[in-house]
């Protein structure tokens, strides 16, 4: 089996969306990269950080499928990083609300020794240089390195996120953050621009309006599935990082036609993720479940002009 | 030849844009979805009124694309219908200046006699008062009446709307008006309300982020194609409505299948539309043109994941 390692924040989140309200809840991009990953076949390792505040079961829930968690240190008497979100009516603007970096702040990074000849790399959004030292610890260069970020490290740390996108295949951002970094407004400008800072394959996020993947003059669009009801969108961009990256990695191809079928896989788990609070979704979600929304996502898509 | 009636606003408008401004320049619903249409094997005519300061260069430039006006009449001393827009940095956002209304105040829709047997009938957005006479004025059932509106009325003669909505097949709102209609948010909700109201298919236009159509517990997405540049959108709702009522008449086949190609074919058009300002683009377009942008379409869509 292939090896994906993840490295990404395993944290707790408190949501508060218009239907209703969570207390501290299992959260953290590594966490939704991690379970939406774990619908492949492939091996898997999460690269984090919490404190000694962080209950065994969220440990047991990780292990549970399969994800080894050898590369997660636990800091004695430190707390878990935690986040909160509050969502307006539309669900599409959040009040971050400031997170407690707690463990975070002094986070080094381990590598397990077994994976670091990992096939394929996704790096969670975190501090670009924890990123960077994730690549720096590889043995061997991996087939395709992923890349997430966001808004806050372009204010914040700019030159090392510069640096670190120059060294990944593929950067995953949103509309917004793709507009900041490239200064660009149209989004096929924007993903031009930022083709030239590495990253062979650009994907734009949208939200509820889909995903937008730009390799060259090419591109590829997967909708988002449209839904009765976005109850928490929390860990969305995530799963969908999740499952692009977990796709790559079992399917062993990084060709842009593979890609196509790896963003569609993306959104459909994202398209679950939203339908409950955090992680409780992706937590009861089943593999045959996976599968038959695959097929709305092609009569969602699929028509037969003849050309 | 199949007979598309068209029946819309012919008028003026002037347009800012953070590109550019026009003066008076050709515009409105009906122009659109007439030059829109004529890219299919088809016979249409449109049913409007303009006033006798409406030049004859902008009549010629309809009947040179084999548009029937003999349903179009000229007001003597009547002055045109004359819109204006501004639009703000992002496209999304418009300030629609007062519109004159003019000749268009005391409009008395007359279908031709060679078109009371239309195949389909596009009613453009107008007082649900005139698309319900054009549709008294039928001597038979078309195959399919598509009807287009906007939030105004829905404001200012909502009881004459929801009548005309009733007779209709297709209903093409964008997703605002689509949430006011319907009272709901989720767009998912909204369509099956406006299901209850009387079109059994139902179009969501989201602009720059594409169309949904909606048919029972069925939906088809379609992109809006990522351009480097949206020069203008004047004018691009209503091109996509006579893409779609174009190809329907063209194909003479009104199933759901078939709408998914009329949906792509919509927004093919109005692709084009928005590269320049007003009509512009509409008119300098070439048949081999919308061929190859179906390309683009189909690379931009179509993936292989087997089920």
């Amino acid at each position: 089996m292939n090896k994906l390692l993840i490295v990404g924040t395993v944290a707790f989140d408190a949501i508060e969306t218009p239907f209703g309200k969570t207390d501290k809840i299992l959260g953290g991009a590594g966490t939704y990269i991690g379970l939406s990953a774990s619908f492949f076949n492939l091996q898997s390792a999460i690269v984090s950080v919490v404190g000694d505040d962080f209950p065994q079961e969220y440990l047991d829930l990780l292990t549970a499928r399969n994800i080894d968690i050898s590369g997660l240190e636990v800091v004695k008497g430190g707390k878990t990083f935690f986040g909160s979100g509050l969502y307006h009516n539309d669900l599409n603007s959040r009040d971050t609300l400031a997170p407690e970096l707690n463990v975070l702040a002094d986070f080094q990074p381990k590598v397990p020794q077994n994976y670091k000849d990992a096939d394929v790399v996704m790096l969670g959004n975190l501090h670009p240089l924890v990123q960077s030292s994730v690549l720096d610890q590889m043995d061997s260069k991996p087939k395709l390195v992923v890349l997430d970020t966001m808004n806050f490290w372009m204010d914040c740390a700019l030159p090392e996120l510069l640096d670190v996108i120059k060294r990944v295949d593929v950067i995953t951002i949103n509309d917004e953050e793709a507009r900041q970094l490239s200064g660009e407004y149209s989004l096929v400008k924007a993903a031009a621009i930022i083709h030239e800072m590495g990253p062979k394959y650009v994907v734009i996020k949208k939200g509820e309006h889909g995903a937008l993947l730009f390799h060259d003059k090419q591109i590829f669009f997967a909708p988002a599935l449209p839904l009765e009801e976005v109850f928490d969108p929390t860990g969305a961009g995530d799963t969908f990082a999740g499952g692009f990256a977990g796709f790559i990695t079992q399917s062993e191809n990084v060709s842009f036609e593979n890609m196509k079928n790896a963003i569609i896989y993306g959104s459909n788990l994202a398209s679950f993720c939203v339908e409950k609070f955090g992680t409780e979704r992706m937590i009861d979600l089943e593999q045959q479940e996976v599968q038959s929304r695959l097929k709305q996502f092609k009569s969602l898509t699929q028509f037969d002009i003849e050309i």
